[in-house]
């Protein structure tokens, strides 16, 4: 029989960030972070398959959101723009873990194997949304190239968002008004001669 | 005392790309490449740290190239255009590469070591080009989305030109053509309303 642990998965993210940022990804284990959030090993594997999970499961869902948010974005919008709708969207799903965020940030970036992984994130993500507006009826490589301009906003957003560039410490622009600067600044930077 | 061995390097590229191609990149040795080029391990390893290296060495010529032509393209240009000059100038350098670029993204895309590697390259190169534009005064988040949109519309071209998507079989179309067409698409895609 499964015990009830409310918000097991909260509890175990929190512990691992809290940890990894402590002692280093590489040194922290699962028997460590299921004690520092009160729980078992095994009720940790019930929630991640293993200590990189945790920082990683977000990403699926992620892409999932996008990608329904592109399918759903009215059939006018260019392709762009129907990205940046989803983006938007996705945008006031994450408001809320932004603290979350930008301790997983300080640890992909300090560990080679996470920024690898974190890198192979964001071409399956791009490949997705690709995907998504080929779904739309855009042909490539059109569709190619919008979706890693949408990644390459929505990286720049989300590190911004995070603080990364020293700015917004206090978290006082919302990721969704971020997300519509970049855009923006995308536009006015491509539009060239 | 070194002896004179004719395009050693050129000779090893190819015997490497070659056995990547028939045997895997995994179960390919040093010794098997010296062999195949009818050169010594030893003349191997004062052309490459390692059997991984014949195939990114290129990178960091291609990263120095761009970089530079984006410092020399004239300063009206703006940033997208910058980094279009460049690319297209760099495309000269690598028209007669076609056959190992090829044979060498065939290799990359088989094996998820080198994907990751060829990501982080990617990473890097984008990295580069912000810092460039930066040095033109183009101030962030514009330099680094500039920078990524001119990666997505290199790496988009290449894909093209060594016929990963089926077409350019034959070589027709030049990878400057490519990158002029890739670029055009790009600030189709990303006009917006």
């Amino acid at each position: 029989m499964t015990r009830w642990e409310p918000n097991a998965r909260g509890r175990l993210e929190l512990a691992a960030l809290e940890l990894y940022g402590e002692r280093g990804y590489d040194q922290t284990t699962v028997a460590e972070i299921a004690k520092r959030a009160g729980l078992t090993e095994r009720t940790f594997f019930r929630h991640f398959a293993d200590k990189r999970e945790v920082l990683f499961y977000g990403a699926g869902m992620l892409q999932d959101w996008l990608v329904k948010g592109i399918e759903d974005a009215p059939a006018a919008l260019p392709p762009i723009d129907a990205i940046g709708a989803s983006l938007e969207a996705v945008a006031g799903q994450l408001e809320e873990r932004r603290e979350m965020a930008t301790r997983r940030m300080v640890i992909v970036t300090a560990t080679p194997e996470l920024q690898e992984r974190e890198l192979i994130k964001l071409a399956n993500l791009s490949a997705a949304l690709a995907g998504a507006l080929r779904g739309r009826g855009v042909a490539d490589p059109g569709a190619s190239l919008a979706a890693e301009a949408g990644v390459a906003v929505f990286r720049v957003a989300f590190q911004r968002w995070v603080g990364k560039d020293g700015g917004n410490r206090n978290g006082e622009q919302t990721l969704a008004q971020l997300i519509r600067d970049s855009l923006a600044e995308l536009k006015s930077v491509t539009a060239g001669k």
